[in-house]
């Protein structure tokens, strides 16, 4: 398939790309046209769309993958597309999942890998308000991002950020007598669950109006609160407990929590969150980067760069 | 009737007091006794029970007013009560409330004050979501302080707050326009509705354990979260924006809002609430205090004492 | 009247409009020309003027509004203005109070407001300051924005914020009993003083050289001392008391106040002064806005943008 | 003459001392007393003087040296000063300067210092400035600490911080060209005059209501600004700039001053005031510590001590 | 064992106890006396030894065992342990290990624990700087508490952290590819090396001096240093990449870390270091607490108490 | 010497600069091309290389003077310069000192001056430290900057920041009685000898990737560990004072220091470090600058800029 460095100033090209966003503006003669960034899987471009109508007509949106024909422009010393003309791809016609970052596992092994977690919960009201607010939203669950751009922001992502947080809670409870491994394992298993309506879609999202107002933890515990309503549990300590698990996450008041950790679990959460949250970028970084030399910036480290030495 | 100010060193006397808080202790040898807090309405003293029989076979606890029997012993140059009889007060033998603290508006004139403004919400939406929440805990809600020490911490103090920030509201409606008074309404009248649960009681309360561990902001979420699913409104717009304005109504993260005000009125609840959680002990404080002095310390204001301009 | 959104490209135009500011600048080769920014009252544009005569043999300046012939070009995709002529505007010739912003009350509906608060100062001291100092910088209080750019940055917008805190004033005064009225509508009435010096004048102002070395605090601080000199009453606790509720109207150090609040009525100054100085901008944003969208961003709130909930 | 160390528990004694400070306070049975604290000079105790006629009647204030006869009592395993008699002392009676911490140089040397450094102010409104306002306040000037406790909190202290910057400020004069040594001069001389207002005498000051309520940099700019209009020099940038470094010499917005500085001169008052108050407490703690060992605490370091290393 | 709650006021009593700290002080008239904090394994009591030559001819110091004969007075309503005599402990008189809190592993399990992880470490360079490093400070290796009062304040608890840091460290290893094992573990064993000169001993340490002047980071630094020198590996990218762990694993500047993290494995020791130094309080408090009711406050968390829920 | 401001757009020309910083680009056709900026001593201007042999074939590199010949083209209004040739400069064909920027002193006058005050160091350990470390760095140490933008950041730039320290501490040492001038004077010849290992070079220096990973403290306190162990001075305590002063220079944990200053020295440096790295800049910024107007920004103030007051 072309790629965008295959293609040079003065072709004119056919190729599948992704719209990764795209917005009207105006000329100064208030003329619309649509500015799109367009990705080929491992590459962005700027392009112009000056016939609006190929937009509108054929309701073309952000977040999916079309074939595009287009004239490379020389301008201002670089190549600018201007799009000739955009189809909907048919189904079969190509892979478009190669267009999308994607989590290293898949979604069958990552449901597979939290299911297996979620049996563990032996607890019958921490299980059920695990189960039943899973199955709820399962789509979402298992397709999402984590964030849009900070970390984990690819297809999957919230699932597998959820999965290898789960394998770091089981060497915690095995490390920390006193753990009670029901509540933290509910607890890693709803905390970002909010998520699922903060964002707009499985792939390049944006916020809801929702997820401006509201943030995924007060959804989580709106979505918890109707759940334990309607299992009539909603005066159990351990609806209390989870609670206070999903409230406290982020660690900090600073960080958007409401109240800080004071249980043993919701500590634990806290730094798994953390570490994970950090961790997983900085992996995934480090496996693209030559040693001894530095990474590309990781937007979740506020873009430091990082430097992987060159040792055996 | 007998005020502490009155009783001697030596003295034997019968009086009435408030048990402000109490707590069971124990000597060097194991035997045990109580240490209380008791206050006549006006100043406090400490008290010493050591036939704990008196506490344990009457049920009494701290919150009420009893019937004290004592000696009055010197102890390291300070009078040391110890005490020797408490009776439970017969209903009509004193009229106990003014053995608390209480808002300089009577309970059936900050409930009619209230109303007047919950009249004013012409949205149905928001009309009944306040009238229903307010309803489910109207004891309290007339009732409890706004804080256990730090503004409004006297009977009806959450009430006399609220009515206080409904005056500053309306005008704040008058002065910026594009205010929607229904909503900055409903949220005075429900921002701090979780406090009827964060809190033990109407008198000298405590936390309870689901205020320790979610604070008030998340109970209130709550509440209205079910309240909500109950009317079959959690979709609305209205629900979002109101659930925003409980969220945001402590302004920024670092002091507990899980998400920072964009709505307008949420802004202004916030201000008005910041204003009226400074001005209302200033304005106790400063009533107190002589013209050309400094008042006690004020707690609300880390400690701070006002200084009272000598000026006509 | 012409506006900037009428022009094409390749047009030739005459027009008029205000310059918001204007800097000499240098090609590589060294001739000098102008670069402006001109304002049709709605919206902006960039010109540039390469015959530095047209500015330097007219006194032409930034901050008044002139009549300019150009040709348009295009530049990179956007219109490019090209001034050919800029003329003085002969008195009558248009109505220029157009091409500024102004606050939504005229200047005489404002010193009338004022004036009405000011009569109702009865200490004779505070009376005789805050007239005395008023009339002496009398066209920059009613004229003056109240700063640059982040709250009433527009032409009367001084004289509008303090109407406006003055009536939340009134309010707090009602609410709050204990509050000398006298000492706080004086301190309302001078607590920005000092930005007829900090600031360079009516429209599209720089700072002064003043301005940057001291600020609007200590300047006005500087006022009040040779007034209450010249009156007479440097020993008076009036003078003492209302000098602090100008250095303290930040409310924190890190705000610029050199003390913080410790009279009841700074206090209440500066909780006036914070909500003004947001809920001013917000309200004017929200009138622009569409209900279910979000606004522009807002300079004063950090350029967050606001949502107007969609609300009847 | 006698020293509380040489004093036993059941003596009864007769000795000088100083009262540092002294409260009246009420027994449990509302009889009035004072306690006090009292200083021979080297240390102090706690006393209690329960004839409160001894102060009324006799003029007794804090700040001020008399003879006491007293008896040592023992309470709670310390001893406890019941004071019988308290006597004025006549002129010449004893030397009572001892009973006062001072300055390392005597007046009359800080007086010769300082005053070699202002002639050298060529710039004839510097001069005259820093002349004047000097003179008005010779006495304070020179005789004033310049703090409660944090640093230089002795007799003469104010003068010996301001001799001790101007040795430095010579310095960096020297090494750094492009600063103008009369405006520095001159910021050194005048940039703590406001303290002279702000505490109420030379020995065991305490803060004036005029320091609360606007603090030595406010006091300072008031009395230079009257001085500036009596001399007529409002508007030049000589009194401009000197309030400036007056203004900015706590050198961040957090430590009081409300501006930060922006002249070279006002960056170098600031460095040269931080470097004197620290450095100025450190050497007379590190004088009276013996090498290998750490001082006392330090007021002015938060309370940290200091090591002073074993070396030659 | 007699135990401090089995002692009555008016008891004459032997009992063996370790003292915890100890000062010499001195009575109003300048005798002295030592002031003692003694432990029994389970509790503290305060003491007094009037006779000094009890400590002073025998050689009696803080940190051990000894027998005690004393009275018990009571003073001030509490029970004051009064010492008549002290003797030595001879060999085998008594266990005198259970006087010392430890960690929940004993010396040879954490030694082979941490052995078994030093074995894996394939990396030449890096196994012998940890080798040899460990070996030259061995026994403070094995024994020392990892600090003063924070954390793995006990007997063995530097060894027990580093141990506890391993287990979860082979977990990041697992879940975060690109990881460098032998750096991570070699980073876990030696990141608080310098703790064995920072502290005075195994047990109730205090700081050294080099501790107090540098801080274990900075005294680990220089023992690699030096080690590193030694093995002429001064210059390979090892010795850089293990000094950046040392250096950065307190996480930020305002930590301590005169570095930040810049590479994976530094993040990774820094986020196990952190999770670890507060699970591992949590866990010994929680296993003490039942289930339903608050632990007592944890140094660690700034004296937050963490609540155990009352969950199955 | 041709400069950039004698050359105009369409000309033809041969110049010396220095290449300031150079990176090779790719177009989107993926041809290569190097960007550079380029340095005629008195400004900068960017150019572009399109022919890569140019650089690649003769080992061109940042930092060093070539003699170019170049065509100006106009692009989008200003030059551009397209390098047509690059050539190595002959011995003696141009003093290509003008190039950099350096100190006001030369190399020669700043290490007299330094080595003055080393000979002042009359304590044998202390001398031989600063002595040898400073001969095994000599070069750097007399010719590198103190830093890459903040301050000193040119040639000679750490000596001469050294040489100032000197000068201001031996003003310290005479003002503060109880200082050690000897450890004062090592501590300032030796707290930045870490910055001969962190940047790459005298001129237009980068950060290595020690300097990265360590930082200057870290390497000069390596450096220092290794000399003193050397030297068999490892046990002194003027070797851990000195560590310490080293380490603590920056005065706070947030700016890098791992302990914060404890000793009397160890304050006086940190006073005189912060002092000169602000002092300096601004010096030379102000000698610059015009009376009456404001300096261009300055890197280590935060880009503020310096108003110079209209003063005799």
């Amino acid at each position: 398939m072309i790629k965008f460095t295959d293609i040079k100033i003065g072709d004119d090209v056919t190729f599948y790309a992704l719209i990764e966003n795209m917005q009207k503006r105006f000329t100064p003669n208030k003329s619309g046209y649509y500015g799109a960034t367009l990705s080929d899987g491992d590459s962005s471009i700027d392009a112009r769309i000056w016939d609006c109508s190929l937009i509108e007509t054929k309701d073309v949106t952000a977040g999916n993958v079309y074939r595009f024909t287009a004239h490379v422009n020389e301008y201002a010393g670089k190549a600018q597309y201007v799009i000739k003309n955009i189809e909907l791809v048919e189904d079969g016609e190509i892979d478009t999942s190669k267009f999308f970052k994607a989590a290293p596992l898949s979604k069958d092994e990552l449901n597979k890998g939290i299911k297996s977690y979620l049996k563990k919960i032996t607890n019958p009201i921490l299980y059920k308000l695990a189960v039943n607010l899973i199955a709820k939203v399962a789509p979402e669950y298992f397709e999402y991002p984590a964030a849009m751009s900070m970390h984990h922001n690819y297809f999957n992502g919230l699932a597998y950020h959820i999965y290898s947080m789960l394998e770091l809670a089981s060497k915690f409870v095995q490390t920390y007598p006193g753990m009670n491994s029901d509540l933290l394992y509910a607890g890693v298993l709803l905390h970002d669950i909010g998520k699922t309506k903060e964002l707009t879609g499985p792939k390049t999202p944006l916020y809801t109006e929702q997820g401006n107002l509201l943030g995924h933890i007060v959804i989580g515990l709106q979505m918890l609160a109707n759940e334990a309503a309607a299992q009539n549990v909603e005066n159990t300590e351990e609806y209390m407990a989870l609670s206070h698990l999903i409230a406290a996450h982020h660690g900090e008041l600073e960080y958007g929590s409401p109240k800080e950790p004071v249980i043993m679990e919701a500590f634990a959460l806290h730094f798994i969150d953390l570490a994970d949250s950090k961790m997983a970028p900085i992996s995934a970084e480090v496996l693209k980067t030559k040693k001894g030399t530095s990474s590309a910036p990781i937007a979740s480290l506020g873009r430091k760069s990082i430097y992987v030495p060159n040792i055996e």
